[in-house]
């Protein structure tokens, strides 16, 4: 069997990739650069988990559309980054409209062409931004949507390995499948060090502050969440 | 209200946009070119059609992934494209995969920033290629994705106004709302005359003949497909 894997190069990827190559499947990776602040420091996770994958098949999109098109503080640099306010119910300014539709769209297509019959993406539902592409009944309508616009002979299906999972329990399985952490970005702000403030540090701190282990990249700051 | 026209260049997306602007909307274009043979061609129409139609927002992506991933003559120039075969019932060779998909999300992402609650789209079911991505229980499952994969605060609907018609109605539909067909092109495989023989030049055609009609574009040839 063969899989694509979403790899933006963040932990919920590094993750599911690691879960997908623990079931022995065969894996080709897909990476989206779409003018986010710090798209060349994710393209060099995206390299490094692949390599340390050993996945050959590799997939690099650049979706400058959505950059074009706005509407979000990871792609408008005129919309500042929104510190964490992990409290807050509301969608962050961190939100590209509609970004993980048009993500699956590309893999699908691609998936078609390869011959893959899954796609995983690290999208999680309970313990993140409140993104609405992040929610699990998004992804039950979307295969629904691939199952009626490909062609009849081929059998895609989007997996979800750690949607239900809390933060914590993402770095646990990590940890237990030994995916390399280290090689790992999640930082929406910064390239060299990540922030520790934005939304995505703040969400990763956090969850490896729940399992007692210490994030093995660089901080500028290390806030306590807790 | 204001709404994206995805409009290609060709009959049934100029015939979708007659359609909203004859509904008095605000209307947006989206074109994408995606490395196909004919794309400086069918950009020039979505041009002159925005240009009659006097639509200012305009957005013209490159999806240059669609030809690296390639799986279509459209799009991989060692496929040839067929010649149309109306009585065979497979997908031709110029299917891309779940291309609509891609050009359906990024319509959304845009419709969500600039505040459009509708995307027409020229999709035909009953008198076309059997493309699997121009059904109607695909959209509707789409609707479904956007529901769900959108914020709470925005609706959006995908419209397909010619999706249960013919393609001489389509034509009568267009004639009546006074469509600038001349402006139109459709043909997959030539950019100076349209070749009369590629698929998609074969359904135009015939349908024009249908209508007792002669089509205002040049063609190589003109064969009789009744």
């Amino acid at each position: 069997m063969k899989a694509i894997v979403l790899l933006s190069g963040g932990m919920d990827s590094l993750v599911s990739t690691a879960i997908a190559r623990h079931q022995g499947i065969d894996l080709a990776a897909l990476h989206l650069n779409y003018g986010q602040r710090t798209e060349a420091r994710e393209l060099a996770a995206f390299t490094a988990i692949a390599d340390h994958y050993q996945i050959a098949a590799r997939l690099v999109v650049d979706a400058t559309h959505l950059s074009k098109i706005g509407g979000s503080s990871l792609t408008d640099k005129t919309i500042s980054v929104s510190k964490a306010d992990l409290w807050n119910e509301d969608i962050p300014s961190s939100y590209v409209p509609f970004r993980n539709a048009n993500i699956l769209a590309m893999a699908v297509s691609w998936a078609e062409v390869i011959g893959a019959t899954k796609i995983f993406i690290g999208a999680v539902e309970e313990d993140s931004s409140g993104y609405p592409d992040c929610r699990k009944e998004f992804y039950d309508a979307y295969n629904q949507v691939i199952r009626l616009g490909t062609k009849p002979s081929t059998d895609i299906e989007i997996i979800t390995p750690v949607i239900e999972m809390k933060k914590h329990q993402i770095i646990e399985v990590g940890i237990t499948l030994g995916a390399p952490f280290e090689l790992s970005w999640s930082c929406y702000e910064r390239s060299d060090r990540a922030c520790g403030v934005c939304d995505s540090c703040a969400l990763r701190l956090r969850a490896f502050e729940q399992t007692g282990l210490r994030d093995p990249i660089e901080y500028m700051v290390r806030p306590a969440y807790l």
